[in-house]
C-alpha cells in the first residue's frame, strides 16, 4: 500500500473531529441526521431511517428524540446552567419540562461528578422517562436552597432511528465490519475519534485499486443501533470474517485489544501479531460482554469474530463520559499512530493465505535463483534469507503466512515478502 | 442452602472425635465395631460385615484382629510400656505373645521415633504376621540390658471385616462419593477428623429437602476397605459421577486439594473455583497414585472421578502417625472451615447447569424487565449485572455456570444468582 | 548396557579426531573419499559413490573438487599464505588459478575476520564457481600494494559425490537415524567431532547383543549429501521413526536440543526428560528451517522426527567456521559426557513401551510379592516403591513408560526398573 504521512492523516481526522463536535446527537434525532450529512460529504454513505415503534429482536426502536434548548435559572432570572454552553447538561433523552420547582426538588434531577469538581458528566436516559440536567459539582456547591425555573425545549415523539453505511466491495464476498457508536453528543475520545478515523480508513480504503476482502463500515447508536443492523442483515451477517468496533483511538494512552468471543478468530491472531511487532507497549484483553457494539455481534445467536481496537478503553481513563474528553484530551499523533495500526491490521488481513511448497522434498536450491547467498560459511543468515526458509518449510498447506510469522517470530511483512519472491519464482502456489 | 454456624459445626465435630478417640481401631475388629455403633447414633448407618478369607480382586479379606491388654514389665513387675495408657503402644495386628525375652531380642520388636524422642509412633504389620511395640525414644533410652517379660492379649481368627455406608437418594440416579477411612487407633487429624466431619456433612445433606444428586459415605478401612467396596460394587460404580476423600480436615494448615486421576473432571473444576474464591491460601497437587482411598477407586480399572480435599496433606507435617496426632493438635475452627468448604463444593456442584439463552440474538432489553439501571454513561456496571451479561452471552448450551463463573472471574454464587434472576423471567431454559 | 568409562571414550574420540584433522574434506573430493576410509577401519561403512550431474530433486550433484597445493607470494617469491599450513586458506571449491595480480584486484578474493584478528574464516563456493583466499586479518593488514603471484593447483570436474553409511539391524523394520555432516576441513567442533562421536557410537551399538530398534548411520556432506541420500531412499524413509544430527559435541558448552519439526515427536520427549534428569543445565531450541542437515529431513515432503542434541549450536561460538575450531576446543570430558547424553537417549528409546497392568482394579497386593515393605505407617515411601504404583496406575495401554516417568516427575531408568520387576511377575504385559 501507499506510504502514509501520519501526521497529515492525524490533523484530517481531527478537522472531522472538530466539525462534529458542537453537535448535540443522541441514539436519534436530528443531531445524527446533522452528523451523517456532514460525514457524507467525505465518503459516499448511505444514510437509513428506522420508523420508531419498529420492533428489532427484544427491542422496540425508541420514539425520535429532539432538542433546542435548555437552562436552570435562579431568582434573579440568571441562567445559571445553560444548554447553549454544552450541551451535556442536559440528561440525555430528558422530556420537555417548564416549571418552577424547589431546590429540595430540582436535586432529585441533578447530576454530578463529586471527584472531579470542574466537570460535567454525561448521562443518559434512553429507555424510562425522565427529566435532568447534569452540572459541575462546583455549581451545585453554589445552588442556594431556593426556587429555580427549570426549562427543556425537548420532544420525544414518533420519529426514525438514523444510521449510516458504507460498503466497499472487494474480490470476495467476504466481509470485513468496521463498527463506530455514533450517538454521543459533545465528547471527543469517546466517540468523535473513532467515527472520524474509521471515515478517513473508508476513504483510504475507497481509493485502494484492488481489494480482497469487502469492507463495511457502520455508523450506528450504540447498542439499539447494533440490534437494528444485525436485525435488518439477519441473513447476510455470516459473511462477516473479520471485525473491529472502533473507539477512544485519539488519548494519549497505549493500544488495547478485546479479543472477539472466539479468542482465537483470525482477527485475534493478526491484531497481536501486529502490537507484538510494533515496539509500542500494548495490552490484550480477554472477551467480556461488556463494552461497545460488539457485545451485540458477539452474541451467542452470531457470535461474529469482532474485537475492538481502542486505545484507552472505555472506563479506563477519568474524562470518560465527562465534559472533559474535550479536544484538548485528543492528539494527532495518537490518531494518526492508531489509524496506522489499522492500516498494518488490514494490510496483514489482506495478504494472509496459505501456500503450497512445489518443492517439498529437501530444500529447493535458492543460490541458483539468485535468492541466497553465494559464498557459504557465514555465522548468520539475514532475516530475509531465513524467511525465505521458514515460508518453504512450512508452506504445506496448513500453515498460513501469519502462522509461519508468528512460528518465526518474524514481522509478517518480511514474511510476505519473502513468500512473493518464492511465488514469482514458482517456488510457491496457492493452497485451494 | 441454610446459613451455618461454623463454630457450632466444628464443637459438634470434635466432640465425636473426643468420644472415638479411645477405641483402639484397625482394619478389623471390635474397635472398628464399635466405631460403627457410635456413629449410627448420629446417621442411619448400614453397617456391613465381610467373612474373613474373602477373595476381593488381588486380595483376601484378612482375618480379624482384636486385642485387649498389652504391656512390657522389667524384673520388678512394673509396667514400663502400657496399652491402656496408649493404644499406639502396640504394633497393630501384632500376633498375642506372652514370654519373657531379652533386651537384645526384645529391641528387634520396637519402634521408636529418634526425631521426636517424647512421641510414640504409628505402626502396623497387617499382612506380615509379627508382633511390636511402639514407644517413644525416651522410653527406650531408659531401658536396661535385663531380661524383660512381654505381653500382647491380642487375637487374630477368621472373622469379618466392618464397614460402614450412608446412602441419601437424590433426584438424579448419578453419585457423589465421599469416603473416609476409619481403620486407624487414637489419631486424630489423621482420620478422626476426616470420620466426623463426613458424618456431620451426611448429617447435613441428610436434612436437606432437595438434593439433585444422590450421595453416598463410605466409612472403611484403608486400602483393604475400598477395595471390598468396589469388589461389592463393581457393576454400579460407573453412577459414581463425583468423588471426594475426607481426611486430615482437623489441623491449623492451608487446605490442599489433589486432583483427580483425569486431571480435568467436574469435582476438580468445582474444589478449584471454589478454593479459588476463598480468599485464603491454598495449593492444588496433582494426582499421584500414593495417598489414601483415591488409589483405589483412581486404579486404571475403575478410573472413578475422586480427588482428595484435605488440610495438611498425609505424611506432610510432624505430627502424623504419632502420638502428637491427638486431640490438642486439632482446631474447631479448622474442622469448622473444612466443613464449609466441602458444604460450598456440594453447593455448586448442586447448581452446575448448563442453560440456554433464549433470546440469543443481540443482548435482550434487560432495563425492562428491572434487571438493569435505568441510567446510562456510568463508568462501571456492578458484578452482578456483569453476571447478567455473562450468563446470556455464554448460555449457548455449551458452557456450564461454573465455565462462564471460571471465564468471568466471577465467583460461582453470584453467577448462579444471576441465572437463577434470567431463568425466572423466561430468558433461559435449562439445557437438554 | 554396560558401564562405561567415559574417559577412555572421550580419549577414544579424539584420537580419531586427530587422525582426520588434516585432511582438507569438501563435499566431494579426495578428502572426503581417504575420511571415509579411515572411518571405515573403526566400522563397516558402506561407502556410496553418486555421478557429478545426477538429479537429485531441485539439485544437481556438483562437479568433483579436489585440490592439491595453493598460495600466495610476495614480490620476493616468499609465500605469504600457504595452503600447505592450513587448508582453510583456500576459499573451498575455488577453481584453479595461476597468475599475477594487482593488490587491488586480489583483495576482491580475500576473506578475513576483522573481529579476530589472528583467525582465518572458513569460506566455501560451492555453486558459484570462484575463487579465493582466506587469511587471518594480520595478513591482511602487513600486505602491501604490489603484485601478487597467486596459484591454486585444484580441479573441478565430473566425478562423484562420495558418502558413508552404516547399518545395524534391530529387531524392528523400524529405524533411528543418526546422521552427521563430514565435508568440512580442519575444523574441529564442527564437525570432527560429530563424525568421530557418531562412529563410536556406532561401534558401541554394533557391539550390543539385541537392539530393538534398526539404527542407520549417514556420514554425508552438509546439505547436498542429505539431499542425494533422501533422493535415492525415498521410498524407505517412512521407516525412520526417530532421528538425530549430531554436531558441534566437543566443546565446553551445555548441551542444546532443537526439537524436530513436530515438537512433540518421541525423540523430543525422551532428550527433554534425559536432559531434565541429567543434572546439568541444558537448553531446548524450538525448530527451525536453518541449521545442518535436519533442514532437509525436515522439509514437508517427508517430516521426518529428526532433533539435533548438539552442545554450543551453530553459529553460537566465537570459534564457529575459523582456525580457532582446532583441536584446543575439543576437552575429551566434553565428549565423553555427549557420547553418554547419546547413548542415554538411545537407551530410553529402545525400552520405552507401553504396557498393560494385568490387575487394573484396586492396587495388587505388592507385599505378597516382596515387592512392598511389610510394616505400614511410615512416613514417606521410597521412589522405587512409588514408582512401582505409578507404573501400575497408568499403565492402561495408553501411557508410555515415558509418559509416566514425565508424569510422575521420577527418571525414566527408574520407571523402567519398576515395570520390569513388574513385569516379572506377571502384573504387566506388553500392550499391542
Amino acid at each position: 500500500m501507499v506510504s502514509l504521512n501520519l501526521l497529515a492523516v492525524g490533523k484530517e481526522i481531527i478537522e472531522l473531529m472538530r466539525e462534529l463536535y458542537p453537535i448535540c446527537r443522541s441514539i436519534t434525532g436530528n443531531g445524527y441526521r446533522e452528523t451523517m450529512q456532514i460525514m457524507k460529504k467525505h465518503i459516499p454513505l448511505e444514510i437509513r431511517e428506522i420508523p420508531s415503534g419498529t420492533r428489532v429482536f427484544d427491542w422496540i426502536v425508541p420514539k425520535e428524540w429532539n432538542i433546542r434548548d435548555a437552562y436552570i435559572k435562579n431568582m434573579n432570572g440568571d441562567k445559571i446552567v445553560d444548554f447553549q454552553k454544552s450541551n451535556l447538561h442536559v440528561l440525555n433523552y430528558s422530556i420537555p419540562i417548564n416549571t418552577r420547582i424547589t431546590f429540595a426538588e430540582l436535586k432529585e434531577h441533578l447530576h454530578t461528578l463529586p471527584e472531579n469538581k470542574n466537570w460535567i458528566p454525561y448521562r443518559t436516559s434512553y429507555y424510562k422517562e425522565n427529566w435532568g440536567f447534569c452540572i459541575t459539582h462546583r455549581q451545585l456547591e453554589s445552588m442556594e436552597d431556593i426556587e429555580y425555573e427549570v426549562s427543556i425545549d425537548s420532544s420525544l415523539e414518533d420519529g426514525h432511528l438514523t444510521y449510516g453505511e458504507f460498503f466497499i466491495k472487494g474480490e470476495l464476498e467476504d466481509e470485513f465490519l468496521i463498527s463506530c457508536h455514533c450517538c454521543h453528543p459533545s465528547l471527543c475520545n469517546d466517540n468523535l475519534s473513532g467515527m472520524a478515523l474509521a471515515s478517513e480508513l473508508a476513504k483510504h480504503l475507497y481509493n485502494q485499486r484492488k481489494l480482497r476482502y469487502s469492507y463495511r463500515f457502520l455508523f450506528i447508536p450504540g447498542t439499539i443501533g447494533s440490534i437494528v443492523w444485525l436485525s435488518l442483515n439477519e441473513r447476510t451477517v455470516h459473511k462477516i470474517k473479520h471485525g473491529l468496533v472502533i473507539a477512544c483511538v485519539g488519548d494519549p494512552g497505549i493500544m488495547h485489544y478485546k479479543k472477539t468471543r472466539r479468542g482465537d478468530a483470525e482477527i485475534d491472531k493478526v491484531v497481536v501479531h501486529m502490537l507484538s511487532h510494533s515496539g509500542q507497549n500494548y495490552k490484550i484483553l480477554e472477551f467480556s460482554p461488556y463494552g461497545y457494539d460488539e457485545r451485540q455481534y458477539s452474541s451467542p445467536g452470531f457470535d461474529l469474530p469482532v474485537g475492538s481496537l481502542t486505545r484507552s478503553p472505555h472506563g479506563s481513563f477519568p474524562e470518560y463520559h465527562t465534559s472533559a474528553d474535550n479536544l484538548d484530551f485528543i492528539k494527532e499523533e495518537s490518531l494518526g499512530d492508531s489509524f496506522l495500526k489499522y492500516i498494518e491490521v488490514i494490510q496483514i488481513i489482506e495478504n494472509n493465505r496459505k501456500y503450497i511448497n512445489t518443492n517439498p522434498k529437501g530444500e529447493p536450491q535458492l543460490g541458483k535463483r539468485g535468492l541466497y547467498d553465494a559464498f557459504g560459511g557465514r555465522k548468520d543468515s539475514g532475516t530475509y534469507e531465513l524467511s525465505l526458509l521458514w515460508v518453504l518449510n512450512f508452506s504445506d498447506g496448513k500453515n498460513s503466512l501469519l502462522d509461519i510469522a508468528e512460528r518465526s517470530g518474524i514481522n509478517f511483512k518480511i514474511i510476505n515478502e519473502a513468500a512473493n519472491a518464492l511465488f514469482d519464482c514458482g517456488l510457491l502456489v496457492a493452497s485451494e
